[in-house]
């Protein structure tokens, strides 16, 4: 392609509500524009990449034994109140009155569609398994549109849905895409780890893992191990067990002492010089209609999603400064676990500790010398709090945890027979009996995957793209439109890299060296080749756009290096 | 891909709902089913077909040097209200507010968007010519959605849009995409006419050309000639001139005779052998506020189009019964041209008449040797007139015109500066001035391509696709699957055809020869290779679906033909 006939223009700056580099770089470097809040045209560049990535996943999707389908974006809104969703997803529903009135909601997802078809499709296990997918446009009117392609209106998806007999059945469909999911972003030169994930508002039983590109500008907290694959969101990370030791009863006796307006673990360790590791943490929750305590080290945070689960409540959360004091007798700063008339969920770590410092459970004053089994009771020991930086690995023993940013890119969900049973589709089994069909479903972000690309690559001066998803492989860089003998080479080495198969920008423009060497850096081609003073000698200068190795090349070293680099 | 794996159920009848050939075909082979009135799934037979329109669109359109981008399917209302056209589709147009009661439409098109796209990345006609296609699903509310995927309301479109900075420049944009649309429709195997056409609900200036598939079942008549490469719709086709002779004074005066009861053309055929060309017809219009008489011979008929252009007219109508009574003074039926006091068109056809027979202006009565341009007046002479089957063709005089039913495939308009001026299109031409672009937009329906095909395609026992477009190229019947001799051979064809790069569906279901043979017809695969009772010896039956030309071949043959076929 000839630069000076492509639809390209590159900005100088940003438009002030792009925020994010991956928006940031878009916008500037001519991928995309923006029609309205949250949707975006792509212009040919933007188009070129979305189709590569489009096409990787075609190719997985189709390795993986995957067949393509394409539903519709206009979905009786029928199909969404029998399966229960059209209420859960409320305003986030875009949706839609035809001519004769009939609502439609334009589809963020397609469980209700691919399910309905399939039941009126398959009725023997004979036809099953089947993993079926497409790649098309979904809409969810999202409160706050943000971060460019992260998380817009309208948007580019993958994906598929699994049909089985059984849940072995499902677990070979579930870790085929899973599988098919790590060799995508692996292609795509992401940075990426595989978290065990809730389920969220898609509902369904088993388990789901969320794929996460590491990012700073991520929205969810990823807990992953420096030795071994394990990684989770922060919510989810298995902290660390303690054994629970024998209270050691020779130990001296509880001693009050003053802490006058000491209410936190900062505090105790500014003024008394008290490890918070050696501090029990009383904190008054509620949640169900009930009032409980939960201890954790002062070191720690309480995990209130493990203490839900334990509790089989959905909603808990830190009891108001009244109830404290009502149920505690003391205010907050102050209640401790000797005495306490509540039900106490005791974190491991915390009981794990021969002795510790709490609330004495009187306005300024703490005690210590408490010891967990012998001062308050240990029925309700458990993991209860987050992880933290640096604490071993709970499943190699060898790690260490790090904390990382993520931003969603992929997800794998085991349905179960939520959506079969609710839209009826079974089949019959072996032996005539009429079973319900047991479903995943996968997704990828197409267009977000984009956007994570850049947010991973790139530098000062731009996008840096993996040679896979660039638009172009190589981008020829013509200093002087006026110098006959410059023109000449650069002609011949579009010509012979065309001719090659390899996609090849041209600067053809007549503009400025410094002009294109900067359009050229941020649109970030993975090669380019200058062709200038040296062209009467047939040299040409070739650079690697990720480590910015210049070499003066003959061109058809050039060629080779070029044909090395790609292939 | 194994059948037995995939997703694909025939039908033995189509849903009641499907009348049409393409319909009923598409949906009894499984490519296609429906969700909603006018919204279908794409089966992965349907999708595969789909692909490979959308790739040889796609080819043609890079090569024809056109840039691809993706605009949003969801636009601001503000847009279509800047242009006007938010009025003028009116119910077509399916819209909804977002959660910020912000009014979007779901696009039908993509003027608007993309007119001002490029206004605000295209300032100067250095940048200029540029031609942008997309491939993108549309959405039209159909008062009555039918024929399957032909009238749908959810369906696939290649558009692109063409901006230059002269007529001169759009003429050559817009002959480009011509010629793309013709290779186009050619690659599917497509008997097609291109017709000079009216530019209708979408607007804009210049000229326009529909390409119009040939089929019984298509909306549109179309002439063409049988020699040269003419074609238009009935309605713009233009008729054989007459040269106007001087009236023949000699000739006898007006005779009056007794017709009574007798009003129509049919009727004096009948009862007293009169030939119709030899009829004056005499027809009172309205329109514009004006009333007026046409002239056409017995066997021509009025268009309605042509007469309205002359007077310069949009609309016209025939009169009604009580003021063809009032303005010419007698019952409609014996109304004549002798001394009507009305401006009188008179088609060239007549006006070449030495004398005719026509209505006397008095009840029960016509009169014989009336000699235009004697007994009436011939101020306004022209082509008021549809073509007639047979008639010699205009442009060549060596065809003749055939008449044709045809459904609209493409379409190429000549916009010229509508939507640039409207949303501000400008760019600084050589001299620093601001001037409008010049714009023209091209379209193929690619789902309507692909049951245009089908339409084209078929015989009693289903479709017979061309290579290009077929979901597989070659379909292996394994007659019995319990044979291990057949299931060997079936398996190395298959495997040798894969390693080929042909794509091959291979039949290893565990069904009847029958169901094998009809389900192979119905799904219309161009080549296949029946593997059954000569296993043994290495032969297998080799047929052609389009001729049914079966062969008796060595299993190395049967390749050797399959490629010679399909390269």
């Amino acid at each position: 392609m000839r630069q000076s006939k492509l639809l390209l223009n590159t900005l100088r700056e940003a438009p002030a509500e792009a925020e994010t580099i991956n928006h940031q770089l878009l916008l500037r470097a001519g991928y995309i524009r923006q029609l309205a809040a949250g949707v975006y045209t792509y212009l040919p560049l933007g188009r070129r990449v979305l189709r590569k990535i489009e096409s990787l996943v075609r190719e997985e999707m189709d390795r993986a034994g995957a067949q393509e389908i394409l539903m519709p974006t206009m979905q009786p809104a029928e199909l969404w109140k029998e399966s229960g969703r059209y209420e859960v997803y409320g305003k986030e529903l875009m949706s839609f009155q035809d001519r004769h009135d009939r609502e439609f909601i334009l589809g963020p997802t397609h469980e209700e569609v691919v399910t309905s078809l399939v039941r009126d499709e398959i009725t023997s296990y004979r036809k099953l398994p089947v993993t079926l997918y497409q790649i098309q446009t979904k809409f969810r009117d999202e409160r706050r549109p943000r971060s460019g392609l992260l998380r817009g209106r309208e948007f580019l998806m993958k994906d598929a849905y699994s049909f089985d007999t059984s849940w072995e059945g499902l677990d070979e469909s579930y870790w085929t895409m899973f599988n098919a999911y790590r060799r995508i972003f692996s292609r795509c030169d992401l940075q990426f780890r595989s978290v065990y994930a809730d389920s969220g508002a898609i509902g369904g039983e088993g388990g789901s893992h969320e794929f996460m590109a590491l990012a700073d500008i991520g929205e969810d907290t990823i807990v992953a191990c420096t030795s071994c694959d394990y990684a989770a969101n922060l919510e989810q990370a298995e902290a660390l067990a303690y054994s629970t030791q024998e209270p050691n009863l020779e130990l001296l006796p509880i001693t009050k002492f003053h802490t006058p307006g000491l209410r936190t673990i900062d505090q105790l360790k500014q003024e008394l010089q008290i490890q918070p590791e050696q501090v029990i943490k009383t904190l008054i929750y509620q949640g169900g209609e009930k009032i409980f305590a939960v201890l954790v080290r002062g070191d720690h945070e309480v995990n209130e999603l493990k203490v839900g689960k334990y509790l089989g409540v959905a909603d808990i959360s830190l009891a108001d400064y009244e109830s404290v004091k009502q149920m505690s007798g003391v205010e907050s700063g102050f209640v401790g676990p000797v005495g306490l008339a509540l039900t106490v969920l005791v974190d491991a770590a915390v009981a794990a500790l021969p002795h510790g410092i709490a609330g004495a459970g009187q306005k300024d004053y703490h005690i210590r010398n408490v010891v967990p089994g012998r001062d308050f009771e240990l029925s309700h020991i458990g993991d209860f709090r987050n992880v933290t930086k640096g604490e071993a690995c709970l499943h190699c023993g060898e790690g260490r945890l790090e904390f990382h940013l993520g931003i969603e890119i992929g997800h794998v969900f085991k349905l179960g027979t939520k959506y079969s049973e609710k839209l009826g589709a079974t089949y019959l089994d072996t032996s005539g009996k009429s079973q319900p069909m047991i479903m995943g479903c996968y997704g990828i972000g197409i267009s977000r995957l984009l956007a994570a690309v850049v947010e991973q690559n790139h530098d000062d001066h731009g996008i840096i793209w993996p040679v896979a998803l660039a638009p172009y492989q190589v981008h020829i860089l013509l200093m002087s439109t006026k110098d006959l003998v410059q023109v000449e080479l650069a002609e011949a080495l579009y010509h012979q890299l065309n001719e090659l198969g390899i996609e090849t920008l041209l600067d053809d423009r007549d503009e400025r060296a410094g002009v294109k060497f900067k359009d050229s850096s941020l649109i970030g081609i993975p090669l380019s080749v200058i062709v200038g003073k040296d062209a009467g000698e047939g040299r040409v200068e070739y650079i690697e756009r990720r480590t910015n190795n210049k070499e003066n090349l003959e061109l058809s070293e050039a060629i080779s290096r070029i044909e090395g680099y790609i292939m």
